[in-house]
C-alpha cells in the first residue's frame, strides 16, 4: 500500500495501527496503547500532568511546518510544562484532529516527530495513548505526565525576596524564526535557518527542570508566552516584584541582531516577548548552587508598583494570548 | 460584567479564571489548576490514563447540544474508558478549542457540565488542568486519569473460553436519541426526550468498572463504538469468539420499539451498533459472582470463523469509525 493513501481510505483502526508502530515505548508504561486506557507507573505515588493544544492557523501553518515538525513541537511544548514543575517527563497521550483527506504519510511523519522529540528531549518518555478524529482544521492536543522522583513540585508561587532570577535555555529565537517566516524573505530564512528551526522544533532544556528542583529552586515556570508575561506570572503568584537586569539580556539579544537587521525587526522585543523557545524561568535562594544550565538575569524584590521591572522601568505584561494572539 | 461577553473580549486569562472558579476540586489533587502542571496522588504507584476527543460537526452539533451538554458528555465518555480498566476516575485535564466569538456564558455552562458530570458519575474526580485556544471549530479533548486501587487492570485480551459475556448500562439509547434528533420530528423528540438526553448527557455505569475488577472480570471495555464492533475488539484481542444470545438483547430492544416505530427506524440496529451510551462490556468466569450492574448477554467460545456471533449468525463489525463516521 502506498503512503499517499488517506486516513479516510484506511479508516481509523488501520491509521492508528500504522502510527503506533512508529512510536517508542514509554519506560514507565505498564499497559501501553491499544486498550481503553494505558497504565503508567508513578513510583513516588504522585504524578504531574499538564495539557497543551496547538491549532492550525493560530499556532502553526501547514505550509511552514511538516507533520514531523508538529509532532516534535507538540511534545516539546508539553514536556517543558512538566519540567517546569521540577519533574521528569514519563508519558504522553496525544489527541489529533485532522481532515479525513490527510495522507497516511503525513500521519506517519507526525508520529516520527513525536518519537524523536521524546528520545531527544525526554529519554524514557513515550506516547501511551491517543485519539484520532476527523475535523476541518488540524488540532493537536497533548497531555503530558511526569514524575517528581520524590522531590516537592516547584510552583510559581514560591519566589522569595532576595532570590536570584535565572533562565535555562534560549530567549527570542523562536520569535525570530517566526518573524523570518512571516517576512517571506527567503534569503534571510535560509541564512538564519537555525532560528526558524527553533520555531518549528523547539529544544527546551528539559533536564534543567529536575536540576533546578534538586538545587532548591523556589519557583519556576516554562517561558511559553514570553519573558515579560511569564515573569509577571511568577511575580503575581509569589507577591513580589521581579527586576530583570537589561545587561543580562544582551547576550540573548546579540545572537539575534543580524536576523533582526535583515528583516527590519527589533531583537530586544523578541527576547522580552517571544515564547516558543519553552525555556525555564526560575528563582533560587542567593545561597543556592544554581545549576549550570541556568543563567542569572535578575533579582526578586519586595512587591512594588510594577510586577516586573526591566532595570528602572516597569515592564508591561506583553506577550502571547492564546485567544487573541 | 455581562455574561454575553466573548472570550476574545475577556482574553485567555480572565476566561480561564472564570471557568476554573466553577469547577469542583479533584480529591486527589495535590496541586490543582493554575501552575504549569497539576500534581495528582497515585496511591498505588500507578495511574490509568486515556484520552478522547469530540469535534463539532463530526461528534456533535452546537444547535443540538448546549455547552453544558458537551462538558457533561466529554467527562462521561472519558471516565467510561477509565472505568473500563476496572479503575476509579480521579482527575481530568481538558483542552477546549472554540471560536474567539464564543460567549463567556457558553464557556461557563461548559464548565458547569464538566463539574456536574464529575459529581454525578465519578464523585471525587475533578478537573486539575486545562487549556483554552481559539479555532474555527469547537474541539473538546479530555485526558482522564484513574486509580486501580491495588487491583490489576482489566484488559481486552483476557476473555477465556466458557466465560459469561455481560453488559452494565444501557444499549442503543444514545443511538435512538441521535436518530430522533436527525429525524427533526419534534413530536417524537419531545415524546422520547429521555433517549435524546442519553445522547446529549450519557450516564455510563462508572462504579460498575471497579465492581467488575473486584469480581475478577477477565476482560472489559467501554462500548463506545457499538456492541458489534466492541465485542469484536475483545474477541480479537483475546483470540476467542463471542456468541451473543439474541434473546438477551430483547429487553434492550423493547425499550426502543416505540421511538423506532415513530420515526421508521430499526431498534435492533441501535442496540447492536449504537455506541454512545458508554456502557461496559465484560467477561466473567462462570464461577464468578457477577456484579448486579451486569446483565449476561452471551458466552465466550473457542475462536471460530467469525469473531462475534449473534446466535447462529456471524455479526459483522458494524459501528462507528471516528474518521469516516
Amino acid at each position: 500500500m502506498s503512503n499517499s493513501e488517506t486516513i479516510a481510505s484506511l479508516g481509523e483502526n488501520e491509521s492508528l495501527k500504522r502510527t503506533i508502530a512508529r512510536l517508542n515505548l514509554a519506560e514507565s508504561a505498564l499497559v501501553g496503547p491499544g486498550d481503553d486506557s494505558a497504565v503508567v507507573a508513578a513510583t513516588d505515588a504522585r504524578f504531574v500532568v499538564t495539557t497543551d493544544t496547538m491549532v492550525e492557523g493560530h499556532d502553526f501553518r501547514l505550509d511552514w511546518s511538516t507533520g514531523y515538525d508538529l509532532g516534535f513541537k507538540a511534545v516539546a511544548s508539553n514536556v517543558a510544562d512538566v519540567a517546569a514543575m521540577g519533574a521528569v517527563p514519563t508519558s504522553l497521550v496525544v489527541a489529533l484532529v485532522v481532515p479525513a483527506s490527510t495522507t497516511i504519510h503525513w500521519l506517519e511523519s507526525f508520529a516520527d516527530g513525536l518519537r524523536d522529540a521524546c528520545q531527544q528531549l525526554a529519554p524514557g518518555c513515550g506516547v501511551v495513548g491517543g485519539d484520532l478524529a476527523a475535523g476541518d482544521q488540524v488540532v493537536i492536543s497533548v497531555a503530558a505526565h511526569g514524575s517528581l522522583e520524590g522531590h516537592e513540585p516547584v510552583l510559581r508561587s514560591g519566589a522569595q525576596i532576595g532570590d536570584i532570577v535565572a533562565v535555562a535555555g534560549t530567549l527570542g529565537r523562536a520569535a525570530c524564526g517566526l518573524a523570518l517566516l512571516f517576512s517571506e524573505n527567503q534569503d534571510a530564512i535560509n541564512a538564519y535557518d537555525d532560528f526558524v528551526n527553533v520555531q518549528k522544533r523547539p529544544q527546551p532544556p528539559i533536564a534543567a527542570g529536575k536540576q533546578a528542583a534538586e538545587a532548591g529552586a523556589t519557583s519556576m515556570l516554562d517561558v511559553s508566552d514570553g519573558l515579560a508575561k511569564d515573569a509577571n506570572r511568577i511575580a503575581k503568584a509569589s507577591g513580589v516584584t521581579i527586576e530583570i537586569d537589561p545587561r543580562m539580556l544582551q547576550g540573548y539579544e546579540a545572537m539575534l541582531e543580524e536576523p533582526a537587521r535583515a528583516i527590519g525587526a527589533d531583537e530586544k522585543l523578541w527576547v522580552l516577548t517571544g515564547g516558543e523557545d519553552h525555556s525555564l524561568l526560575a528563582t533560587f535562594s542567593p545561597d543556592a548552587v544554581i545549576p549550570r544550565a541556568f543563567k542569572p538575569i535578575g533579582v526578586v524584590l519586595p512587591q512594588g508598583a510594577a510586577n516586573v521591572m526591566l532595570g528602572a522601568q516597569a515592564l508591561p505584561e506583553l506577550g502571547w494570548d492564546s485567544i487573541n494572539g
